[in-house]
């Protein structure tokens, strides 16, 4: 414990993950990961600050915080970063209208930006939705552009389900980057911006969170 | 034609693509290029020798010569030097049994290779095969190979159709690539062992070639 307190010296906020750290996914749900409900319950009752820092992109915080409530976690929306609405920020800083290569579950966090006549792209793990048809059609969009602009929510390669190894939104964003000769711009971890709007959020500075 | 003349110099034999040289593609089959029928007419009554050299991988040979003759080529199965098939004679050089994320125009291509319990994989121009499902089913065999070897029939970015532009193999390999950490070896154009394998087939060095 005496290591632990001269490591959180100075230490103000703590951001945490939630998959893979609160719960583990899967078929039905996902499961609480041994211990961390009450680890969860102590950081709250601790002078430290507590923020949520998450790359889904599959539900909205809503869903995901309801999923994680009714499995006991103390938790409420306005505590998660998570990159769909940090992406409808930055949409509504720029004036851009996207067109949505999405999964349905995320799709209520862009019910108040303007989807009309597309000046940019926005890939998310959509899981089932990565057809031909609807990568074509996100590929037809860029291509219309004059400057193409594409945002990735997060750039993960794959990830675990019970069912076994799948596919995340990064492999679809390189076939977009390679096909239209672009660079996307990566919304979530393991972008620093990222990291920081969570810090900003919290009201903590980079050397006082862990 | 003097400048022809000259230029021709030494020359024995000519590498034809076919899309785009000899006809363009599009629903109901495509049209001949003007003047490329007889173009080719005058060359086969040359004394150089010709033969076809393609990234065709939606069709299979026989599908294709029978197209172009249809629209009115001099052309035969044996001229054609193609992706599947010259994947076909390394996967057997090699030992290599495939899973297929391919066309079923092109399916019996592969008609004589093993299939059973796959140790690679082959992606070609698959359209509407690829699907989440079909991609992460490639995905997973390559993730459980000790040594991931995937071949891609080409890479081309995208291609034209009346229907507009849509995505090519190589958006989809690079997909792959990034997933698995690894990178593909390509069969076709621009690979220049895919050349020189048509000049093989020709009896042809390569100085000696248009």
């Amino acid at each position: 414990m005496a290591a632990w307190g001269e490591r959180l010296a100075g230490v103000r906020g703590v951001l945490l993950d939630i998959s893979g750290v609160l719960y583990d996914g899967g078929e039905g749900g996902g499961a609480p990961i041994v211990g961390s409900v009450e680890a969860l319950a102590r950081l709250k009752r601790s002078q430290l600050k507590v923020r949520f820092c998450t790359n889904e992109s599959q539900k909205s915080r809503g869903d995901l915080v309801g999923m994680l409530r009714r499995l006991g976690f103390d938790i409420s929306e306005g505590e998660v970063t998570a990159p769909a609405p940090a992406t409808c920020l930055i949409l509504k800083e720029r004036g851009l209208r996207p067109h949505l290569l999405i999964h349905d579950g995320v799709r209520s966090e862009f019910d108040q930006i303007d989807t009309s006549n597309p000046n940019c792209v926005v890939i998310a793990d959509a899981g089932e939705g990565f057809s031909y048809q609807n990568m074509n059609k996100a590929f037809q969009v860029l291509m219309e552009l004059e400057n193409p602009v594409l945002f990735s929510l997060g750039k993960g390669r794959y990830y675990k389900e019970t069912s076994g190894l799948m596919l995340d939104v990064g492999p679809y964003t390189k076939a977009l980057e390679y096909a239209c000769g672009i660079e996307a711009e990566v919304v979530g971890k393991p972008s620093p911006e990222f990291f920081k709007s969570a810090l900003r959020e919290m009201r903590v500075e980079a050397h006082q969170a862990q």
